[in-house]
């Protein structure tokens, strides 16, 4: 855990250069618009520990897959979002020396995430190596209003000398990945120009062994102005071009307290959404545009966009800055990553923080994100989730065909970009099947929440009924239990591999099923359609109902009635049971155990029987969670970002409001304390809207029923208040909890 | 399966060229010597489908661990059985047409392994580009009274034509190994030199980032001898050299008609054996000595030598051909790889014929080969099979404290070379433990058979306690069961991962601490000793062998008692139950199933509780087999070359001999039929131990019984009889086996 970001309401601030943290410190202060984002990097040049990371949406490569022995049914590629043309990139000498904060001595830094603005900014004062000091202003942002635009404010002022400043500011597409499989380079270059102060880049990606795999092409723009004393100047440009690099050079002299500002306008437009053919000509008239708007206007409407945001979606804590901060952190994370426009996008567990993983899409979206969206962002953008997923049905059904399945059975990925699974680790990749279930949940959670049925009936009970008939063909019956049984698979909790009858797992199979038949039922109200679709999907109506409805009645669901619990899996009582608090020198377990000792011991990566009393909750009892939870919560070491916030809204739900502030605060301040030690690598982003449901599902008690909103609001200890605004049927909700009591209030949205 | 290599008696044939097939061809044609071997590769240039591979015995390299996904405990290397020095090479050009059997019409062609004499010919007429047309013979071979030589007889004949060859006969050090993690190459120059027709190369294996990996260093030197019309000539000697080359050139008038004949006499000696200085002068005096013997004189050495291995160990079957021809082609190979003279040395896989999954010793030598070699080779040569592993104690010892296991419980690797672990999959380095047990069994089958206590009560002992206290700490008390229960392990049947209570594994931990018990107590007649061995291992008798106890009399063996079968695992009998030939379209399942297909099938890769069966036959009894045969047999792949011969013995024990026979011819054709398509990766080596066992223990019936040999044959059908020579206890028994009856006979040894 580190303590170096400084607390404060609005702002991830980091006083004085921490070089040791400063590729945490990059992932925090990542910018993004949901069309492009990168990562915190400096603009000049740093030869010191860095990862640079520029990021378009949608944008990926299909990474040989590298393993250490083949299965059989392993995908022949990981699809990874892939680094992409630096555009932020200025190369700054000063009297013939190069600028290099690794090679300066740092005399007053501040880096400063402006969540409320959008920002990044650096104040940095510093001294070169012949003496010459300094200071160094920038302030960037990828633009809200012009999502395919980022620009950047750089200012130099010397404070001890006159001098020349030979500036290169530039686009450089020879970028790669340093999670590569293979090392290998994934861009190659197409065109290229330098005019003046613009500079065009062209990038696409490579040929990959694979025929089917899109290959992206990214045109870059930039467009320079400068200022001097205030005053427009326009000094004369170099043209600088190398292989996948461009750039425009320039001399300018500077003087004692005089700031020079560098201004550069940038575009990035992927093929995605401009055909490549006109991408050149239309990067010229949007630089042009957005050159002409400036600086200073394109940052109000960018502040404006924001402002817009935070209007509906922020959550105010008083009394509790740590807390404040953290939840507003994952809020503007969350906001940059997905704006839900494109539905072809997802919201990936990196975002465009980092590169780690690879795909956008993971069951995190369904069972985490969807409800973030639904009460953050107009219906149509968890519309668009569910849209995604039923785009890749087809995807589905040939990788459940991979594993031996058939006559419409749909297996969804593990991980996903296009729909074709680029996972590889056989106990995931085939065996962490519950995925799917999350998938048809969302569903009934979209449908729950908004009243709206039209998706369940329409595309909605396509995607159901393929999931149906994936469980149908997974399980089998157990002539030994005299029960359907599912063997060999992964739950959520990753700290068990290939069990049989996972609790969790049985439970959303069964539930499946259960809300498919009842869709069904639904949907044969209007004869037409169904008939057709049934004819669409070949369904064999009564012998695929009539199967479905025997595995419901007749699934094995382990369970301990002793106890009073349900059992992770079958042979879950074998272990030796422990509690985390008796390894307190063990942990991380993922860290300091082999992986067989992970397995056989009792402890959980992460909610498992306890996600399903989450998601069922109206199934069971109090009584049953306040078992299950005391059984299961103790033996769980939340290595999982995705746990604690499962854990914090039950802990309410039980009224025990110190442990769900414990388990809060590990949520929400994940990344910014670097709870795990991977923030470097980029940041949690999905288990974000985990920190968002564990505020508004977990203190705020927030609930459907019968088609209404309810609350039931607990008050952490430390706080003096919170409240937070929900969107719900036209309505915006805003609810205030203080120690004087609750406030619910209706708004217009 | 394929079926172009001639059936004969003595010799493997491939009648008319089969380039296709060529890769199988050279892992079938490999020699050895127990020291240095290598592949059927064509002496000149080959640019067809080909894998080179010359070996020197204990010779390998640290190759960094690729892998998909990194887990906690993962060796960070795998020791890799490299490819050296080529010693084979002579390029050929004739009228300055470079000779390539893949570029020549090929006339006539040959290729002969003379299992008898232990030599590769071929002989081989060609019509090359340019009209000419010529005779090739060869023969060579790995000397078994030199074993640090090899020998080529190389000669052509013109047919049509009086030209000009060009002979440049070379040692190449710049190989690598196909199967290279990270397509690195392991080999670096230390020196080189060229005398006339003698020349020197001395190469280094690379620099690796571990400190503690040993560094090989082989000298080869080669020297030529010439003949034309019978009659020795001196043809003048180019030098060449180049980075890791080194060659002497020639240019000889040929005749039509007349044979030339190139000689060419190698050795290659390892810093295994030769201390770094001193290698390049003994390679000159070794050459010096065998050039002078020449190539006749030490041929005939080298078939006296095979003669005398014959004389012991041979196997006649009469009546049955392939059976003859797969029996022999097996023991040859046993004979070749593993001479048992060097008590560092172990039984590789692959043995000289490939590259594949590198290490050496897995747990394949105790349970399949020490049984082969107790028989046909003096006792020492057991021995040093245990004594192998009792020097890699210390390292077993520090490999189960990786995995969190203290106090001097040792977990020997899945698979080694030097001790350490060298496997990176979970579900085997970390679960397939059993590996450990078959060990344990070793001492006592050694014991048993030479009747010598001495290993047992020395060595023998440290490694039995080493390994009973891991069993003793990887156990756990279920709660639930009342009983000791041992989760998360990987049986024989590596088609199951991760499951709870494997039969089998849990058996022979029963087992191993019983008799390690056993031990402790016979090791307690001599007190000053034992007293001395307790106090080195640190040994609390009283606990320790408490405990020990306690868990035998009290672990859980999983059995279903209605159906009267010991159960693979807990939880077995929810499987669906289906047998193999219901799925004849899917198999092998291996190449035709996902892995989690597989593994929640009821499908069996090799043996598991028929292993545990076989190992312990005097526990249970014959209709106790005869129920787990019939339970067992039919869900049975054998889709590993260790399972079919397990089944035979055991089929023999029924008197199912049909079967037995079935199973038989599978066993010892593996390779030869190549049934599962992957010889040309090289020969199953430990599984030919497999074959042997089934004839002499299978349908020989051979078991010790009270300190005696005692032998309850069967004859399959199709064979008018067979016999096999077994050395016991300092004699030799003769067992012939015709229809006409049995007959046993004891010869001197």
């Amino acid at each position: 855990m580190k303590n170096y970001i400084k607390q404060d309401e609005w702002a991830v601030i980091e006083e004085g250069f921490h070089p040791e943290f400063n590729e945490v410190t990059e992932s925090l202060m990542s910018l993004g618009n949901g069309r492009m984002g990168q990562r915190g990097n400096f603009e000049e040049k740093y030869s010191g520990k860095t990862l640079q990371g520029n990021y378009i949406a949608g944008v990926w490569f299909p990474d040989k897959t590298r393993v250490g022995w083949w299965k059989n049914g392993y995908p022949n590629y990981f699809a990874k979002v892939i680094n992409a043309t630096n555009w932020i990139g200025l190369d700054i000498e000063i009297d013939e020396v190069e600028l290099d904060l690794a090679q300066c001595e740092i005399l007053q830094f501040m880096r400063v995430l402006d969540m409320k603005a959008g920002t990044l900014k650096r104040l940095c004062t510093l001294r070169m190596a012949n003496g010459h000091e300094l200071e160094i202003e920038s302030e960037r942002f990828c633009s809200m209003s012009h999502d395919e635009a980022g620009m950047i404010n750089y200012s130099i002022r010397p404070l001890n000398f006159v001098g020349k400043l030979k500036l290169t500011s530039y686009l450089d597409g020879d970028v790669s990945n340093r999670d590569a499989n293979h090392g290998e380079k994934f861009w190659e270059e197409i065109d290229k120009e330098v005019l003046g102060s613009e500079a065009y880049l062209c990038m696409k990606t490579k040929v990959s062994p694979w025929e089917n795999v899109p290959r992206f092409t990214i045109t870059s723009g930039m467009r320079m102005k400068f200022f001097q004393e205030d005053k427009p100047i326009s000094p004369s440009s170099l043209p600088v071009k190398h292989d996948k690099y461009v750039a425009c050079q320039y001399e300018l002299p500077l003087v004692t307290e005089e700031k020079t500002i560098i201004q550069k306008f940038v575009v990035n437009l992927s093929s995605e959404n401009h055909a490549v053919d006109q991408q050149l000509a239309y990067a010229k008239k949007y630089l042009n545009e957005i050159y002409h708007l400036g600086f200073e206007v394109l940052l109000g409407e960018h502040k404006d966009a924001w402002a817009k945001k935070w209007e509906l979606n922020d959550i105010v804590i008083s009394g509790d800055v740590a807390a404040q901060q953290g939840i507003r952190f994952n809020i503007f994370h969350l906001q940059q990553t997905y704006t839900g426009e494109d539905p072809r996008l997802n919201i990936g567990p990196k975002g465009f923080t980092g590169e780690k993983y690879g795909g956008v899409t993971y069951w995190d979206t369904e069972a985490y994100c969807l409800p973030f969206y639904l009460a953050t962002a107009e219906q149509k953008v968890a519309r668009n989730l569910l849209e995604y997923r039923y785009k890749h049905l087809q995807k589905a059904i040939e990788n459940a065909g991979l594993l031996g399945f058939d006559s419409g059975a749909a297996l969804y990925p593990m991980v996903t970009m296009n729909g074709e699974e680029c996972h590889n680790e056989w106990e995931i990749t085939f065996e962490e099947i519950h995925r799917n279930g999350a998938i048809a949940y969302a569903i009934y959670d979209y449908t729950r929440y908004t009243g709206d049925e039209s998706y369940l009936l329409g595309h909605g009970l396509e995607v159901l009924i393929g999931i149906s008939r994936f469980w149908s063909q997974r399980v089998n019956w157990s002539e030994a239990k005299q029960k359907f049984v599912m063997l060999g698979v992964t739950g959520p909790n990753e700290y068990e591999n290939n069990v049989n009858n996972n609790w969790y797992t049985n439970t959303i199979a069964q539930w499946t099923l259960r809300y498919t038949l009842a869709g069904i039922e639904k949907a044969k109200t209007d004869t037409e359609t169904w008939e057709a679709l049934k004819r669409k999907l070949q369904f064999r109506e009564e012998e695929e109902t009539g199967r479905w409805a025997q595995i419901v009645a007749e699934i094995h669901l382990p369970e301990d009635k002793e106890k009073g619990v349900f059992l992770q899996q079958d042979g879950f009582l074998d272990k030796e049971l422990l509690t985390v608090d008796q390894i307190p020198e063990h942990r991380p377990i993922n860290q300091k155990w082999s992986w067989d000792r992970i397995l056989r011991s009792c402890f959980i990566k992460q909610a498992d029987v306890l996600q399903g009393l989450y998601f069922f909750e109206e199934d069971y009892s109090l009584e049953q969670l306040q078992r299950n939870f005391d059984f299961y919560e103790p033996m769980t070491v939340h290595e999982s970002s995705l746990s604690p916030c499962v854990h914090t809204i039950l802990a309410c739900k039980l009224k025990r409001v110190d442990q769900a502030y414990d388990l809060y605060v590990r949520t929400a301040r994940l990344d910014l304390d670097d709870y795990n030690n991977d923030t470097e690598d980029g940041l949690h982003i999905t288990a974000m809207a985990g920190a968002w449901m564990a505020v508004v599902k977990g203190f705020g008690g927030m609930r459907i029923q019968d088609g209404s909103l309810s609350f039931d609001p607990v008050l952490p200890e430390s706080w003096k208040s919170y409240s937070f605004r929900v969107g719900f049927r036209g309505l915006v909700k805003e609810v205030k909890v203080s120690k004087e009591g609750v406030e619910i209030k209706d708004l217009k949205r």
